[in-house]
């Protein structure tokens, strides 16, 4: 039952990355300063990537004005599947998407898109439908406006799937710092500056000590 | 069950425009800016236009302060159905409104209207509970204010309706964009200056190329 | 069931009216403009007066810093039941209250209070439980700042309130406006400037015509 | 030299409520509330009665979509010079308008209007240009949006007029409660539900004591 | 059933404080003022007490740059259980931290923290799945953005999570003013400036008409 | 002196509209929402067309990620002089663009441009310094956000640029309505939804008269 | 000449403090939060303490509803002169108020109060008038809103007066940390709780070393 | 004279970073995000080298809560003068800061500090009485909120500074995108993601067309 806290475990969790594309993101989205979405859609990515999770690429008309997938997301996923979506809106339409998702044998789906309304809410709804728990990734998600993404959120909200932002979803998937204390750190403080503002006056405060003392 | 994907199929759909006169919209509407919302309504409009849906448009006391319909959608749609209600506030009370739908035979109703928390929540709340699907289209929605939508929204959430906005339904719809993609892009573009200016400048790029190649 | 739609009806709802004291509205409330708010609360008791639906009132501690009731409530409501707490804070655990409630025989309850998340939340939800019908009045009802309310309205809202504003109670107790034309529009317009201005415009371009054509 | 103190006096100033017309206030103010705005154009006009100022009203195509003057104003200044302009934007380029206030003798001008950026800020400029001090009543003056509105009143503190709102008119023309205590008092509460709270709240408190006492 | 009104009693409930700690208070929280923050902190650190409800003080990585608890709790909570987590993110997992509730006996948890959407949401959501009532207080819970914010509590509210602030926290616990009007009073004016100054106006407007008596 | 009114005839100015290019409008303009942002360029190309002003495009490496000019001002001015820049950001630097300008003969500069703060401030400032008289239309031009339009509109009026939008160049330019009543009748209500909104209102209005009278 | 860097020195200034009473705060101020009002104004009374400032307390009919002065103050500066003005709007219509600046041979003013556009305003531009630098500490005046706050903000500004915050005054007054660096860094830290997490970090960081070293 | 075109070059202009230390960031500044701060930081870092203008570095109790500079800047100016103030507020007040900038021999400078209103402020105001022309670079500034930085911009604009961002900043030292078209084109898109996507979609479709082509 959808009303009960479904955890986020690493061993059975899928990352859908859908039409993160330059066009998309640069002629579309308004509900995220530009910094800061480039920011969250890395960060994701990076806790894919320091998860091991298995990664599912898609785009839309990428040959087109939709653009290419934002290059970074190229480079740090060289052998995850990329499915060129030939015309289908909602991803959970074309079946080589669906077969790479079933592939990976995950039960829980984290999805993040461009635009929120459209190309996460679409295979989110359908996933929840098939049986999958789907984790919604709101500030690696944009869309035209605070209003759409707020009703479009509510939609989904009340079809089953949980809304996270990607820090939470790092920290449910890592559970236990002392799983990798320095891996984790340098993964969270690497796109959050306000923490590596901390470990800054944190490293300062030791060495000024360390001074006096010495 | 409502909280199931719901998925809107241009077969099965109509679509309700419900009070888009100019008195209502220029004295009452605040939750949105004038281009903005203006661009929404027509776009929601041509959007049932280019899916053939069956429409039809309702309005409240025309001849009084609350003024005509927009002339845009007197203009879109010569031949729906344009039930001049002599007093009912909702819609649903008025027989010849729910006659009108019941004609196009169709159970998933696209509503939109001015204002969101009379002429849209309460058919919307109505047509529910009369056994329909209904998916509210908040941005070509208007009201007061931004406090009076949520509230109105959150209502209708709760109450089964699915929210949404005019590009996720008119993709919805879509489905695929090789069912037309040429018509659907011409749709889209021309409600989305976001959007033309993407399609401007990929034109732009490869003319360079060309340009340079020749 | 919650959520199916719950219609105000004139004849079996109650409006119950918590705390609007001056202190209170001076010192707490800060999420609504102060000219909107004391309109919204007046164009509330306006509504109660014209549908002539019972009205209760209730006050904490008005002999103190919380202050006397607005003065133009107890003008508006002179013969209606004024139940001055000596010290509930949840206005239901007073009996008296509750006795004015089922005294009156209805069994949808209208709630607006100062300030949102205690005095209308507490009752609300009491209320709930105890078998009523409850709909809250939104932007008739204040307290500290937007996040405070919001997360007000959502535990109401999941508690099975139905959120509604005071335009949207006025239509949906009118249900018709032949049942009262004239009346209905003094109602509104004397609490909508934006109506009130469609009104003006729409007397003066009838006076031009009339003027050109003499 | 505009840039010190010029003190607004009432034996010198007069007011200009120009083109407050219900079409253009219901179709293009969007920078302020309705209920904020209609209440801030009516305590000015209330000021200028109760200082018994000259106040000079002028319209802009009256008939026509522009609507009326509001009829408030009419009521309130049955005696004042209307200006019907024909056709003149600026209502400095009129002749009447500019006779009409030098007819006043004064030399202060207190200028509201609507929009902001044409029919205030044309006479503004044109008024510092032909000698008179102005001063703009910036929460009596409304236009499209907050961007405008900024760019506008930017302009005229270039231009050497001085912004104020109605409340500091009021209290800049009153100078001394002394001078009418009650007046005065009357004047600004009818306008600021904020102050109308504190003199309930004040007499209340009053009342409790005087009980105890009895 | 989580839809009706489970209400806070002060024998039945418990506070857990989660991460309330210098660093991340400072380098993360930016959905709140900083005023305002730390004053909604120690208000509800004030209303455990005034309730002598207890308490229980966890942290992250104290020794670190996450830094220590907010000095001013740890003077409030001298012989609270404080169970600093050797690596644990979700509380919950911390045995200890579970175990210090249980030796409470309480079955309501009251629960704020920072960040909201990670330290309150795991173990407020893994509480309800134990079993337990919770209630996250919103205003004493911090995190990243408005929008992060807002994506958290809807994970929460739809998985039975209520949601409150720090004042409904406290008048809920209360029940009754004549418990102990004068401790109570003092409680939420110290914490209340707008409530300070309606008691500094109510005791200024007795001491006028004493004045005026003697 | 800047410091009194400058005022726009249309014998003497001339429209300068700089880089509003595809790519750097989708790409770079963050402080107008996309609908507004087109609307309020093309109302300016319409202003300068409908009153004849001389007008002078000019581009910045539109051979690249900038993109072209937007489609709608190629083939709105035809034959109007367009400089596309080899490389230099200040148009003012680049000898034709102030060859053309010198050629129109006109003293007065309307500028608008993307991004506010480097396309048109450069020249604006430029064009003061040489001895022109500069109207910076501020919604027709945009930047990265409103702190960054903020600052750069303080620098240029602080430099002696007049700051105005396209509504009120239109009616500075017009002066009189009666020069062409229906032509700028046209021009303004085809750019403003809310004027066309009141328009469609007042004809509403007329013909029900028309209709009761028949 | 005003346009060159006046330096605030605690040698030449004078503190002067209008109005700050419990009624107009509580009633009328709506342009910062409560908390953050309130420490705000504290935070320039303790600067004001802090450098031995001469401080000048003045009340508009402070028995009546506009309240007694904030207790706080009261008790801050008990010798401190406390005119009560029996009527005059602008304190520097009243001649004890004026001579208490006299009296204390200071020519630097700063100057903070409620609401700004009356009672700061007119006395800030009345000082400058009469050859005193001004210097108005903008986050410790309060008014209705934002956009009053603006306009007033922008006629002292260009009438001359400089626009500050506490915490500016603070560090201008001080100069240099080392005239002080304890009792400096108690003041600014006991009203920026910003500054006291970083405080709290860096003793816990130094405490870590200690503890790792032991 | 300040009032007109003052044009940065880069052979004339030197930078001061005033204050960039992480504690300061992370405990006060929140009129920026915490990603768009960052980045706009060092942005104007890789600005000043790419022009290789000369930098001075300062800061402010580095030893202590303040923190160290960021370490970024540390590491992108190894060689410049890094004035650590023993005590002074006002950097101005520090000789080897004055000395270390009448080294460079230049009389333009551009300031970015934090916080705005004090570490910017005071020696941009001194700089500027000292004859130097003074450019604030906006956005690479921060303070408490954005109502303080809006007051200190003001007083920095009547006093002289001219405001910027360090887009306008690197776009006024540039001049000519010919100077070093690849360089100036890898600074800009390395700070700016909207240019970065706008360059992807623009290789994206010229390999397209080559596809095509092939």
């Amino acid at each position: 039952m959808s009303d009960l806290y479904s955890r986020l475990s690493k061993d059975d969790a899928a990352v859908l990355l859908v039409d993160h594309q330059t066009g998309l993101i640069s002629g579309l989205v308004r509900d995220y300063g530009v910094d800061e979405f480039k920011n969250n859609v890395l960060a994701l990515g990076d806790t894919a990537k320091f998860f091991d999770l298995p990664v599912i690429l898609t785009t839309s008309f990428e040959n087109g004005p939709n653009g290419p997938l934002m290059q970074e997301l190229v480079d740090l996923f060289p052998d995850a599947p990329k499915i060129a979506r030939p015309g289908q809106i909602n991803a959970w339409d074309n079946e080589d998407f669906v077969k790479a998702i079933e592939a990976t044998g995950k039960k829980q789906l984290i999805i993040a898109g461009v635009v929120t309304d459209v190309c996460v809410a679409f295979p989110a709804l359908s996933a929840i439908k098939a049986g999958y728990e789907v984790f919604v990734v709101t500030d690696a998600s944009g869309t035209f406006n605070k209003q759409v993404a707020d009703a479009s959120l509510t939609r989904m909200a009340h079809g089953g799937a949980q809304l996270m932002n990607w820090f939470s979803v790092a920290c449910e998937l890592q559970r236990d710092w002392r799983n990798d204390v320095e891996g984790f750190g340098a993964l969270i403080s690497s796109h959050l500056p306000g923490y590596q503002n901390l470990m800054g006056s944190y490293l300062g405060a030791q060495r000024d000590l360390s001074t006096q003392n010495a």
